[in-house]
Parts: C-alpha cells; structure tokens; sequence
C-alpha cells in the first residue's frame, strides 16, 4: 500500500479526529480553550508517530505546539508545516445551523468553527505524515509543524517564537497554513500573503451616557467618530492618508501575467454574497488586480449607544470602531500606523484614540523558487489541476518565516473559496480534505527528491 | 394635621411604596414586566384610597391605570395628573453601583432604574392625594390619574386613549409626568416639551459576514451607511435635511425674555458631564435658546460587524443605527419623515432602509394661562423658589392632550437635573420627593381656590 491508497482507506479516522478538534473551542480572541487545544493538537500528533513538545515564550502567551520527524532517506533537508490550533469567534451565534463547536456531519461538508480554518487544514498535514511512516517506516524528507495558536488574533509572538527558536526551526521550505480551492475545485497555490494592521479608534465626549434631549449641547461620539473615519477612505476605496501608498510599487510583467492567467469568475463570486456590483465599480481585470494587490481600510466593528431592540433616546458618551487596514509589499506597518496618528492629528481629531492591536508586514515569495515547480507538480496530480496566485487577498505572518528563516513560504490547501471562514456555518469538504492529504504526500515526495 | 405635615410624618411609607416600584420592573422596550407594573400601582392606588381601574385599548398594548377621586367641597374642577409605570432599559448592567431595579437607599439618595422617571415622580402625586383625603377627608378638586405604560417607547397609544376615554379623562389642567429641579433645588416650571422622531437606518450589503480581507471587492454596509447619514447634519448640529426647520418660527419677545430670566449654570453642566464646551461652541443665550427651542439629529446607537473585546477581522453584511430627532414647534413628524426620505432618495441612498419607531409632535402652553400661576405659587412655597420654562429640552406626549383635552398642561416635579434619568445610577432624592408632594398637595388646593 502507498502512503495515497493509505490516505483513501484511512479517511474515516481523519475525519474523526477533525471533529475531536472543533470540539474542543480554542477562541484566542476571548483566551477560551487554547492550553486544552494545544495539548490535543500534541495528542493527536503522537498518535500519528510524530514526536512533539509544547513550546513557551513567556506567561499569557498561547504556546506553540511543535512537531518533528527526521527522515532516515534524505535528513538533509526539511520541509516545515506552519499551522495554528486558533479560531475567530464563533459570534453571532444565532446565525448557525448546527452548534459552532459540534462538528456535525451532514453528507460532504463538516461543519464548525475552524472546521477548514485551520483545524482542517492541520489535520492533512498530519495525516499525510502519517500515511508516510505507516506505508513507509520514514518521511521523505525531515518534517517540522509549527503549530501556533494567536493566528486569529495577529500571530502577535510568532517572530518572538521564530527568533527563539530560530536553529529548532530552520528548514528549506515552508506550507504556509491554508490554500484555497475555488468554485471548480482547483487549488490556490499562493506566493504571497497581504499585511494587516488592525486598530480600535474610540471618542469619549462625556464621562457618562445622557439623556438625548441633551444633544443640542452635549457633543455625540458617534457624530465625532464618523467624522474622523470619513477622513479616511473616500467612497471608492481609496485611502486618503497621506502618503499610505508612497513605497508601494506597482506590479511586475510576470505578476500582471500570472494575475491575467488566473480565472476569477466574478458571477460566482457575486451569488454567494449576494452583491451586483464590487467596490468602486470594479470589473474583470481590475477585481482581479484588487484581490491580490489591493490595499483596505475595512470596518470590521462599529459600536455606541444602545444597540438592542426597540428604541432607547440615549446619548452615548463614548463610540468605538475597529478598523482592519490590509497591507501591500513595502508598507511598513509602524510607518503606517505614525501616518495614520499624523493624518488625524492634522485633520483635527487629536481628541481620538487610538489602540494598535497589531501591524503585520505583507510577503511574496518568488515566483522562480524550485519550491514553486515542485508544490505545482504535486497539486496537479492530485487535484488535476492548480492555479498560482501571487498573493492571497487575506492576511498570515508570513514575513516573519521569509526575513528570519529564509524560506520560501507557499500557501497550499483544502480551504474551498466559499467555505465561510469566520463566518456561520463554516465548514469544510471531506473530497477536498482528502485530496489535501494527498497532495501534502506527494509535496514531500517531490521536495525530497529534488 | 394639615396635609402638609402628614407628607412629613408619612415619609418612610412613601420611601417604601417606591422602592416596591422601582423593584417591580417594567421595560416596555422590552415588554418586561409591564402587566405585573400595571396591576402593583393600582393597588398602591387603592392602598391611598383613589378608586381605580386597569383601562385597555386592544391586545399587546400596555393597559393604562386610571385612578380618581371626586371632590366634595368643588365638584366641577378637575386636575389631572398624567404619569408611567414604564422605565428605560437598564442596560448597560456592568455600569450600575447597585442592581438597578434594586431601589438601594443611601442616605438622601434611592437608586434604581425609574427611581426618578417616572415611578419617583408619580408616588409625589399619591401621596399627595392621600394626605389631603388622609386629613380632610376629601379633596380641593376632583383628581383624575392617567398612568401609562409605552412612554419610554414613545406614548405610541396615548392618543388613541384620549380619544377613546375623551370623557373620562375630561379635565380643566393636567400637571405633566415630571419636572425639572436645577443645581440649586430650584423646580422648573415646564409649558412645553420637543417633539420626537426616532427612526432606525440600515443598509445590508451582503448576504452574510465575509472575511475582511474581501473588502477589496465587497462594498461595507457601515461605511455606505455613514456616507447616507454625514449628509444629515452638520458638525455644528444643524440638520441639512431640505426644509426641515420650514414651519418653524422664531421665539417671541415673551419667550425669549423668559429664557434671558432663566437661570443656566454651563460650568455646573459641564463639570456634571465632563465635558469642556457645547455643540457648536455654543454659549450663554444661545446655549439656553438650544435647550429651549434646539432641534436635533442624534445618533442613539450604532451597531455594525464585531464589537466584542479583541480583534476580529470581519466583513460586516449588515449597519444599523438608531437616529433620534428632537422636533420643535410647528414639526409635524409626517411631514419630516418624508422630508427625510426624499433626502436620502435625492442624495443617491435608496438603498438605505428606513424603519419608523414613532413621531410626536412638539407642544406649547400659553403662559399666560392662570393655571401657570396657580403652580407658580405652590412651588414657590414649598421649594422657596421656582423657575418658569417655555419648553423642555425633552419629549412627552403632551400633544394630544393639549389638542385632545384642550387643556393647559404643566410640567412640575422631583427630577433633580443630574439624577441621571435613561443612564446607569439613575437616581432620586427624597428631600425632593417630599417637596414635591408638598408641592403637589397646595397645587390641589389653588386650583380648587380660584
């Protein structure tokens, strides 16, 4: 038996201890059911024959959970899987169809918080090591998982970690944590990630809530804080703080081919959400050009006053948004964050505050890596087909395993484009866990030989 | 005894009646509690010796209570005193010292949600029955009760009731639901109140959250809601909704001479509410004239995407916000609720939906009514001071009474400025609750005089 017939027979078993996972919540957000995670995560990769260890930066940080398996054929060189044991939050809750945290399996899909985002993931990366040393007695090529667990909050230590561990951790190539399967099943074999800085900017204009007649002196934060944020971005998308795109330069003939060559079909993609038309009117080549180049100011929250039903004549003394920027190569995060105070400041909002949750660089790997050729080859045959992307659209500390490991990074996957990360009723496609797990087998193989 | 002294050796039962009040909640946003509220303040009524009776208009309508006495010695003058057994919603509960439907004592003070508006308020007025009928055994006119249950949503049945009990609740003056008492215990002497728009606005973009890193595609509700709502407003409070202050006219001389007597501490205020200067900067007359005869566009609340603790980087599908408009007199709520819609229209937001909660219009009495006198003097007497206002910064159905009834309506009572009425900690004093029902007790008897 090969370690492929292995992973058809054994598929049961994965998904098993896929829902073992999502069972157990590991909300970093809210500090829910990490340390209980991580220590399944280790039990999990023991029973599949990988040696592991939790791994400790300092107190109330998550741990990483590290896995490792040397390789008798070829100890030369090492492939690493980087993972997280993370999720978002599974709010709003009501939204859900099944229990966020119950797995439940209903034909092709299991659904959960973090049943693709990146328990799922996770778990093919594991398995393929397993079918490896259960059909071979050996890995191709040396193994190393990093598996962290403040992935959904901004991987907040992960440089501290790779910093730390740098010799533990050193390799030749790295599988970034997730890769995405659009609407015709075939795998996102992404070269780039973008930045992300996230921010909460609040304004507190008296020290209590009052009575609304009082608005005709009392000033409102909510009034205050939009007229700030609208300083920000005008209706089209664009970010208006000065100089936010200064070091950004425009993309390269082959990035322009690569984008050209990747289907996108913008109707599917509109169905799903139920939109008619893309930010700014943005069309064909455009959109495409948007996904994996293009930089937001999004607002992910916004709250102040009273929020329930019904009405409530109240004036809040305090308003609050959370706002998430994606970064594009050259931005440097703490350069963008000193714009955004500056840009604030001399539009005359010195009166907000702002409180930087996290600044994460964007990353690309090059596109002419043998790494690149190799993770191809493996997709094709087992999906039938693959397509590169040079960046994804979302946000993963790449940077990080690029400046201190020197690796090239590339994201790879079962993550089907429509699966609803960080949404309700997420869920993940046993067919493509499957073809994942295989795929990861056959990228160990090549990257051995090679 | 006169009725005078039985308030003074009476009030520990006046503090116990509002305690069992205050611990009975009753939400009518919420539809928490408001039968239970209905059927507890009639049997207070009774324990006073007021006949009374539950009144009801149709099904899931809050019941108003009705009480009333007939006087003796001057059968054929009525005073009513309009009230409600409903309160805001607590919320939020993390900001309250005490439970707020505790009615906690300490020292002077009686905290609870209501404590002050409306169940503080509306124990005054029978306990000022009771002492007269306690002392006399009758009363200086005949008294007639109206305690509602939809206030704090609105008043959206008042009318209907009026017009339904028109000759049951037929009588020469109303005394309002609460008045003001400033900084230095001096009673305001309410003839009007603003009238009211309170509306919700959204705009739903997508079907469902998205991941944030598709905001560069996907169009965001919250700022496509905040470009539709910058255009109805000023940031110096004026509201650019076309024709929206149309019918109004400016104050007469009377008025703005009784607004110049008009006592306003802006230092006070501030300090109360941590806050350094006004809307617009405004100050002194101007100031005074806002509270007086401002019109507002406030934001009540504001709610898009995730505003728990932490980092959440999501699409919101859905903004929400709940604008509440102080209109003043000669706003007719129809009109501007269409006036408001064809803004939107005409400023390219069809999109933006609009839910109406409720529209009250703004009410004036004349002050040279005697009725304005006969109160004058009561609460001369027993506050040793008072003051004369042309209208509330505030909103109570006092429309359709003025139009309904055709009778003079007065606003006079224990709410202390900063009692913190619809915030957490609200508060009253009992040093203004026996005042008040003093007060209350030598209305009676003027009006019964002249």
């Amino acid at each position: 038996m090969n370690s492929l017939n292995y992973v058809d027979s054994h598929l049961d078993d994965l998904v098993f201890d896929l829902q073992m996972l999502i069972r157990q919540p590991s909300v970093s957000a809210k500090n829910e059911g990490i340390e209980e995670c991580a220590k399944l995560v280790q039990k999990i990769l023991k029973k599949s024959g990988i040696h592991s260890e939790i791994l400790r930066l300092k107190k109330n940080v998550a741990p990483i959970v590290y896995g490792e398996i040397k390789s008798k054929q070829n100890p030369n060189k090492t492939l690493m899987f980087y993972n997280h044991y993370d999720v978002q939050p599974a709010e709003p809750f009501d939204l859900w169809d099944y229990p966020p945290f119950s797995g439940t399996q209903k034909g092709n899909k299991i659904f959960g918080r973090g049943a693709t985002d990146d328990k799922g993931e996770l778990i093919t990366r594991i398995k393929a090591v397993e079918a490896s040393l259960k059909t071979t007695g050996d890995v191709p090529c040396n193994i190393k998982f990093v598996i962290e667990g403040e992935e959904e909050t901004g991987s907040a230590h992960i440089e501290d970690y790779l910093k730390k561990f740098k010799k533990k951790f050193a390799c030749d190539g790295v599988i970034w944590e997730f890769g995405y399967v659009d609407a015709k099943n075939r795998p996102i074999i992404g070269l780039g990630m973008k930045g992300l800085l996230f921010v909460e900017l609040s304004v507190t204009e008296s020290i209590r809530d009052a009575h609304s007649s009082l608005a005709v002196l009392i000033n409102n934060p909510a009034w205050r804080l939009i007229d700030a944020i609208k300083t920000l971005r005008d209706s089209n998308g664009k970010i208006l703080i000065k100089d936010w795109y200064k070091e950004v330069t425009p993309f390269s003939k082959k990035d322009l081919e690569l984008i050209k060559k990747e289907p996108f079909d913008e109707n599917v993609f509109k169905k799903e959400f139920g939109i008619k038309s893309f930010v700014g009117g943005k069309k064909g080549m455009d959109a495409k050009k948007a996904m994996v180049g293009g930089a937001t100011c999004n607002i992910a929250g916004f709250v102040s006053g009273y929020t329930g039903d019904g009405a409530k004549t109240v004036l809040p003394g305090k308003s609050l948004v959370k706002i998430d920027f994606r970064l594009i190569p050259k931005m440097v995060p703490k350069k963008q964050i000193t714009r955004l105070k500056n840009h604030l400041k001399s539009k005359g909002f010195s009166d907000v505050k702002i409180k930087v949750f996290h600044g994460e660089a964007a990353a690309r790997t090059n596109s002419s890596d043998p790494f690149v050729n190799q993770v191809k080859m493996a997709a094709d045959k087992s999906f039938g087909k693959s397509i590169l992307n040079v960046s994804n659209a979302g946000t993963g500390p790449m940077y990080p395993f690029v400046d201190i490991l020197k690796s090239p990074c590339i994201s790879i996957g079962s993550t089907y484009m429509f699966s609803r990360i960080h949404s309700p009723n997420e869920f993940a496609r046993v067919d493509l866990l499957k073809k994942t797990t295989k795929c990861m087998c056959l990228i160990m193989e090549n990257f051995g030989k090679f």
